[in-house]
């Protein structure tokens, strides 16, 4: 199942310095990621890229895997949220930090405000992973729970906001954010300029909007497609649709792609993005094993997604070289998903 | 638990090529890890050396992570099986090889003699993880199998090579096989060089004994440590005793580390190696989850063992710079042990 996108002219975007633009949400430009990569070089790693041979062969093409589950708090969620964190003035940054966030974005944010010295809340739905909520905490952020929604979360986060006068991090619909995950993608072109496509998971749409950005200037021919999981297709019929998709509920094993996009994320996709894939979570639950056994990475479901959708389409990939972006490793191991599967 | 070293002057050691000497076992001089470093170059990969942030803090030291989990086959093991397999003459390797093996040794030979072009045959005790077993067969090799004693292994491999003529390459007790694993220290102190002290596990011995005279040789400050299973250790025993104490059972969840030092390892040993400690498999697994949650790293049980033993002994090692080898990462992700023991 594919969308096809179309590529119209009458979304603002490419402006160099974030701020409100006359007919729509504030896009971030290439220019911000290049902004964003300086501002987060002390605090975030360079993630490496690994090969495998064995994986090469399985797969009939160059792969060639983007770590960010080696990233700080085990997700490139740290890149967008140390970006937004940074750029804020002092003044505002002292009135402590506030976000909603399944789980990898709030323990970006919580690591990142500790790194700027300032005070974070972060609201989380139910049901979000042990693991995830134990990293929230462990960065000293305070957690404030909310029911499972995606509109629940967002009432929540908006009366904290109110109440305190804290500055609200999006995790995805925030040009900083944005251009923040584009580092990703901006560091795996300069280590692997000749790429023919890049995957990336979708769920709100914040990694694969900056990627898709900063990976479309640095190579216009590079393809860019987005993995998501069958269950919770609401980008694909966003695209589809040409509005965003809110209402549908989410059933995956991919927990960190439960969201809807928003504005600024469909923007960016419209443009940038070739297609997406849907995919159905018996086929990201094998390949996250078979990075496990292969790459030997330990890899979230969600991290697994566009690994899975370059083994559905074996045809499409044939012989080229593909960057994959493993976008995190946070994952109960406890209840590895291969084990209720079985 | 540890064991005192001495350093007996009577053995023979620092052939700069291999071959008999008057009194004792060849063994290999830190020319030849040179040598293997630049005869492996074309097939085994430079394994990164990662770090964390947060186990620096649980540990209370500067860690350095050389990731040999991340090497071909999964394990350190390939690089002594592609030295010694790529150091012999046309003809010789034209007869095939033959090894013994409880897995990772046995993968090693039987990819690089692929990759050099002859049959391998592999003896493997029962009870060998299936994953194990699955790489030796996935890379071409012949698998026969024996009873799990050390004695049962040896004897089956001198049967078969009696019958075939074919080389064997023993996974320790072999002066190339010694110098190929000595790349690892190589590699590492390159990448590091102000280490204060390595890590490694110790099973026959194979690992620590190259990775000593590698280090010992580029840094002779450095203090070098084996890490050795509580229910498998022999080596501290031999090095008490001063020769090869092979009678022993082992019991212990590290299936790697059940072999015996042989006169080259022991050699080796009681000339470079500072200590041995001895570690509870609890210990062990306990590490080995860590390297999961906070390095994002699959590792197998002997992989994890030389963390252990800077966890159990943090004030041994608090604010030092410790290189510790992540030997291999071949595990049953049915059975990971952490559910065993829950």
């Amino acid at each position: 199942m594919t969308a096809a996108v179309t590529t119209p002219d009458s979304l603002p975007h490419g402006d160099a310095s974030p701020g409100s633009t006359l007919s729509g949400p504030m896009l971030p430009a290439f220019a911000d990621v290049l902004a964003a990569a300086a501002r987060i070089a002390p605090h975030a790693k360079r993630t490496p890229v690994l090969r495998s041979r064995s994986l090469d062969e399985l797969a009939g093409c160059e792969l060639h895997f983007k770590c960010e589950n080696l990233q700080r708090v085990g997700a490139f969620k740290f890149r967008g949220a140390c970006n937004a964190i940074f750029a804020l003035d002092a003044a505002t940054a002292a009135r402590g930090i506030l976000t909603q966030s399944s789980g990898n974005h709030g323990a970006a944010v919580a690591l990142a405000s500790r790194l700027r010295g300032v005070p974070a809340t972060v609201v989380v739905p139910e049901g979000a992973p042990a693991v995830k909520l134990a990293g929230i905490a462990g960065y000293g952020a305070r957690i404030v729970r909310c029911a499972p929604t995606m509109a629940a979360r967002e009432a929540a986060a908006e009366a904290l906001r109110a109440e305190s006068g804290a500055h609200l991090v999006h995790p995805f619909d925030d040009a900083d954010v944005i251009a923040g995950q584009g580092t990703v993608a901006l560091e795996l072109l300069r280590s692997e300029p000749a790429l023919d496509a890049l995957l990336a998971p979708v769920g709100g749409g914040g990694l694969l909007s900056g990627c898709s950005l900063a990976a479309k200037t640095l190579r216009p021919q590079i393809e860019v497609i987005g993995a998501e999981p069958a269950g919770a297709a609401d980008a694909i019929a966003s695209l589809r649709e040409g509005h965003c998709i809110t209402d549908m509920t989410a059933r995956t094993v991919c927990d960190g792609l439960r969201g809807h996009l928003a504005p600024r994320t469909l923007a960016l996709l419209q443009r940038h993005v070739d297609e997406l894939l849907a995919i159905d979570d018996a086929a990201t639950v094998a390949a996250m094993r078979l990075l496990f056994e292969r790459l030997k990475l330990v890899v979230e479901p969600s991290g697994a997604i566009a690994f899975a959708a370059v083994l559905q389409h074996r045809e499409r990939f044939a012989g080229r070289r593909v960057g994959i972006v493993l976008s995190g490793g946070n994952v109960d191991l406890d209840a590895l998903p291969w084990q209720a599967m079985a």
